[in-house]
């Protein structure tokens, strides 16, 4: 039986984040129509919001999927592969393989580019496949193991072979500047309750005029009705029904995404830093060690954490659980290995993460782990 | 410009209906993450309340998809119908095209099966063209005409056939009685916002053991990945994750679904007869007259009126929404010809409606329509 969960949480995962204050307040607005001239204002403001966010040109067409990151993902093979296309897909973790299952899914012949777990693609892997090759997909920041892929590198070999640019920007736009235009990336997507600390339900995409022009060259319809390019553009840009949006979630991740560009990438970035260096800090005397091997491999945004030796995983987890601090574990081959704690939106503060130094303190019967949190957060106050 | 719409609107729409009071409360509760055990909890609840508002077995398969009740639609098509299968579409209006379109969009070959604008889909002719058909799909209350279709006949027919049948409960399921188990059908949806007053978002779903045994004997995977019956299981039943679902909508749509089922089904039919036909009886000396001719095929929850000669549709309805109420007229073919009002949820009360005679009184210079509307509700009170 569903107990009520008035009780806050504190929420270090990797997604969903706390909701911002102004997202949450936004969330309460009064019902509307998703056909209503209010709704079709705030949309305009989204879409440009969004342009900002994304880093594209002033005509890029940007929308929000009424579903989750998944679904951003899925729309991008769904517009944009037809059967026995090539396409190349980076795969070096869960989200790198779920995007190689969904381009199969729509008819794509898939070429799979690995690297070994915890390690960024290398583009002289990408290049020396790219012969033939009409799509590229590559999941910026690897949420299963904290690393980032080289996006500028691979889209540069995906220009030179003609081929469109895919990219998974779930853990980086929003957090960090996110350069579409000039990195020439084609389709991009996120979740609402990732960098922004909106609410889950919505997934930000922008697509290139190249990803349009691909998609007006499709020899069949896309199956997928539902984020069909041409049905997002009658709604989106011509105001006439396609399917119900979410409009209180609209509130919401227009309140949040105005927050996030009020407060500036580059700064967003700074305090993602600055929290990661002092959780590394505080914990590193306990044996908590980088996952990710080389420094230029990881992903700001979910800081993976090798644990001490003989640490208790699952039962440290469970403990925090009862303090309401979540924190989350790796996932398959990572499991029992590594700590993945989330520095998206609202988690990448001193507050939250404070939090955890004092439960652990408690619960591992160790000393001074908040007192050098603290202390490597100096000069900047919480 | 985006301006701040806390204006309170009354919504007289076909959806999105006005939020639930215990909705809108739920939708604050602070934030969890999608595999948080209080939410696989709040999860099972849903899918249990689901079952008693569908009408299905114990042990039927529900839950809620993350996206509004088009991805509902087209998740049937999706994961039960394959290249080359025969599909038989009852089209009396947009949502019926839509199944249609979505039908062949996965590989089908669709048979129509239509009905002059207006008038239910007659079940002979269902009949008529049933050889070899693997699939029925029929829009129970088609929103765009405000016709009821003849359900439980055209299951009959299904069944005898050996056919699945999918109906897009939209309009109907949480505002009266729905018989999934009885009638015999295999894949019944809704949307969030529509009889059940909850926020827009959220697609409830039942899908019966035939419809999974056929989902099994796929050759091919679907290609829908967000929204494989197999993917939904695995979240809903196994506790395995799939994808971030929208918690903040499952609050509230665990609230207004428990709201839904306390007050009773027969309760809430009874209120929307009773709404109805005192909107009727204030309405007719202005001229407004039933769209739908046959009784028997007029859908309660969507009530079409054809307008009085020579009325302003546009300019009343536009005069209207200055005073902040939302009248939805006709679409297509029926556009300047109706007025679409909506008897779903929360809108099915006095109170709003009471609003609209209101402001008809004063805007088109007549007297006597609340008196007349108050007079049509005695002896239940507002």
């Amino acid at each position: 039986m569903f107990e009520d969960p008035y009780t806050e949480h504190v929420l270090l995962t990797p997604g969903p984040t706390p909701i911002h204050p102004r997202a949450q307040q936004a969330l309460m607005r009064p019902m509307l129509g998703h056909m209503d001239p209010e709704i079709f204002a705030l949309n305009t403001d989204i879409q440009a919001d969004l342009r900002a966010m994304y880093g594209t040109t002033d005509t890029t067409f940007t929308a929000l999927l009424a579903g989750t990151g998944s679904l951003g993902m899925e729309a991008g093979f769904a517009n944009l592969v037809e059967s026995g296309d090539e396409v190349l897909v980076c795969a070096n973790g869960s989200f790198g393989r779920r995007m190689a299952d969904m381009a199969a899914r729509y008819g794509a012949n898939v070429r799979l580019v690995t690297a070994p777990l915890g390690e960024a693609i290398d583009p002289d892997d990408v290049a020396a496949q790219m012969d033939g090759v009409q799509m590229v997909a590559v999941v910026h920041g690897e949420t299963s193991t904290g690393v980032l892929n080289p996006v500028p590198q691979i889209a540069r070999i995906a220009r030179q072979h003609g081929a469109l640019l895919t990219v998974d920007a779930v853990t980086t736009a929003g957090m960090e500047p996110f350069h579409m235009a000039e990195w020439g990336v084609d389709y991009a997507y996120t979740g609402a309750q990732k960098c922004l600390s909106a609410p889950p339900g919505l997934a930000p995409v922008a697509i290139s005029d190249r990803a349009l022009a691909r998609y007006h060259a499709r020899r069949t319809p896309t199956p997928l009705w539902y984020c069909d390019f041409e049905g997002l553009r009658d709604y989106w840009e011509h105001h006439t029904y396609h399917h119900t949006v979410p409009v209180n979630l609209h509130y919401a991740l227009h309140a949040a995404l105005r927050a996030a560009l009020d407060e500036g990438m580059l700064t967003r970035k700074a305090r993602v830093q600055h929290v990661g260096q002092a959780i590394q800090t505080a914990l590193a005397p306990l044996g908590f060690t980088p996952y990710v091997q080389r420094p230029e491999d990881r992903l700001p945004t979910v800081l993976a954490l090798r644990l001490p030796d003989g640490f208790d995983d699952a039962g440290v987890r469970r403990a925090l659980r009862e303090r309401h601090i979540s924190v989350t574990g790796g996932l398959g081959a990572t499991a029992g290995l590594i700590w993945r704690l989330g520095l998206m939106g609202e988690t990448a503060r001193p507050a939250p993460y404070r939090a955890l130094m004092n439960a652990l303190e408690d619960l591992l019967g160790v000393q001074g782990l908040t007192a050098r949190f603290d202390a490597a957060l100096e000069p900047v106050p919480a």
